[in-house]
């Protein structure tokens, strides 16, 4: 009999899948059954504390759609389901998740503009004023709140505001900050949010969820481009007898659950993002010790993941750098920005300070092993 | 600490989810990185895997692509990545699935035909014979093998025996028999094949496959109408890097890999095809004792879910007869026949005739507690 769990699971630096606590995972051993009244009634339940969760009611007139598959399932099946046939999506774009976006657009054969800037600088509100202004035809706005790209902050409730006045409709791509980073919807003016059950929460991968306003979805008959991604239908289904469509991932929603307890148990959104706060600080303060500079300006800099430029001796490879890191237990994620050598490193996840720690006194060891000079060891010398 | 696991779960007779063993949930209890290469080479070895258990290979010209998502996602993924624009689909129709795919035909705005038998008669390769005769713009047939809301079997091969004859694509949902009932792709003319996790191979739902002709996927450039589904791009993915292109169900891989070894232990497809027939074997046994009346001929009944008519005594009702089951820990399924009153009882999973047995005695009893008066009982009577 092999044992249940390794000795010790490699903890994971990146933006999902995350390290979840062994609690949320054993929720998995249990087989449920998708049709049955005690798995629906956990269902009613994870949908009523998400909305909690969000400061919104379904009196204020507010719905939880969850759907199978990933993130980027979600952001597709409100395009899909929510952009009317002659509509037209203005995205606003600046790491791969705008992209996607835009990729998800042509693939409907809906009309699209992208309104970018550097992947380091935030979208901005004031260009969208104009873009709104000149072109009617935009129906909807999508905005990308922590672009995990290189981990910066886009200011969604300047945009918001400009939507609102332009009466557009809004989407908020909140994939890796629901749960971690206070939202106000109201003060956002956000009509459909998109986050996912391995992000902020803390669940393990297996569906995505969408919360917005019912009065939005109610509007979509009949627009529907897809029956999987179809969240109108998908809605319909949880309102008619509490259950998903389609096959649900129940071992995903049974984990979801139990990381919903542990949210509370934590203190809730602020608590979790006072830990990530305190997480991405003691980050900074050991890749600083050793040399590393970060990507991003403070100012636009998330506390959810964060880029890091390679070091300037040739020595270094990133290959090299993250093997010997996950020999020693400790997964990071590469760079995906395409004008700079970065790697990133995320700070959400049943991870603490302490790991945190752990990881920079590990990546000072492997920098060694390489023999790889940083610019502070020079100082060093000089001093 | 509350314990790792209830006691007991409750046995599911159902089409999916399944119960599952122990040890495949116990592989669930690690959180993997989607981008690490350990994790990498196990999503390789599953697809490997899967087309070895199908009889085929790479070099014979097949590839397996995963998806994230239930099974539906993989049906309307071959719909709307592999059927050209100007395309059309005949789909051989007997149950909800194959008006399930009908109903995406239509959300994708892709033009298709219904050739319908009815719920109690298998899908009919002379009728397709003559539809493709006089209907060249039919590009794709789609045939349900195991229709689950009856139980029907449909014969897959004679009609793949039409579609090659006429020469056109051929997709086969297999979704509840690919893994427990033998199928032979050449014999049987098949292009796409999609099943899903939590089905026959006995893993946790999450994601679903393709099993298809290179050759044809090949073709399929620039036809994908979601990016989600786009069944080109996700293989592209899995060439580029090992990688899904978006978040994976990680957990849900991991156990489905555990399902593959424990499939290989039991003896293949051949080994487990027998267990199941067995338990329904044994099912059939029992029910009949009981005075139940199963609604298809033996002659097209598969061995995988079963639907019995209720008993005609007014006592009798569904609800309570479920929740006494229930109670007593077993979950069977309700009907999906329009046309009469049934309810079924799946055999597949990680259940065995001793568990069948049990549950043709807890269902004694729940009769018994409802004061229900079966046919037999009258015989006996009788006699």
């Amino acid at each position: 009999m092999e044992p249940i769990a390794p000795a010790k699971d490699k903890l994971l630096f990146t933006p999902g899948p995350l390290t979840t606590s062994l609690r949320v995972k054993q929720a998995m051993l249990t087989d449920a059954g998708s049709w049955h009244y005690e798995f629906n009634q956990k269902v009613a339940g994870i949908r009523e504390r998400l909305l909690k969760l969000a400061g919104l009611s379904r009196q204020a007139g507010w719905e939880v759609v969850l759907l199978q598959g990933s993130g980027t399932f979600g952001v597709e099946a409100v395009f899909s389901t929510c952009v009317p046939p002659n509509g037209k999506v203005a995205v606003l774009a600046n790491g791969a998740y705008g992209e996607r976006a835009l990729l998800m657009l042509r693939h409907a054969r809906i009309e699209y503009v992208a309104l970018r800037t550097a992947e380091d600088t935030p979208s901005d509100p004031t260009a969208l004023d104009e873009l709104l202004g000149r072109d009617p035809a935009i129906t909807h706005v999508l905005a990308v709140h922590c672009e995990t790209t290189s981990g910066i902050l886009n200011p969604i409730q300047q945009i918001g505001e400009v939507v609102r006045q332009h009466k557009r409709s809004y989407i908020v791509d909140a994939m890796s900050s629901f749960g971690g980073i206070p939202i106000g919807f109201d003060l956002c003016g956000i009509d459909y949010l998109v986050s996912s059950a391995n992000k902020c929460i803390e669940g393990v991968p297996g569906f995505c969820l969408v919360i917005c306003k019912r009065e939005r979805l109610l509007a979509c008959e009949g627009w529907a481009r897809s029956l999987s991604l179809d969240l109108l239908g998908q809605w319909k289904g949880f309102e008619k007898n509490g259950q998903f469509r389609y096959t649900p991932p129940t071992h995903s929603l049974l984990a979801f659950e139990r990381a919903l307890d542990e949210l509370d148990a934590e203190g809730g959104v602020e608590a979790r993002a006072a830990r990530y706060q305190a997480n991405h600080q003691e980050l900074m303060d050991g890749m600083t010790r050793l040399g590393f500079r970060s990507y991003l300006a403070p100012i636009v800099q998330s506390y959810i993941i964060t880029s890091f430029y390679f070091p300037e001796d040739p020595k270094f490879t990133f290959d090299a750098f993250y093997r010997g890191l996950s020999d020693r237990g400790f997964i990071i994620y590469p760079g995906k920005i395409s004008q700079a050598n970065l790697f990133r490193i995320g700070t959400i996840g049943r991870i603490f300070p302490s790991d945190l720690r752990q990881l920079t006194y590990a990546a000072d060891e492997v920098l060694q092993e390489l023999g790889v000079r940083m610019a502070a060891d020079a100082v060093k010398t000089v001093a």
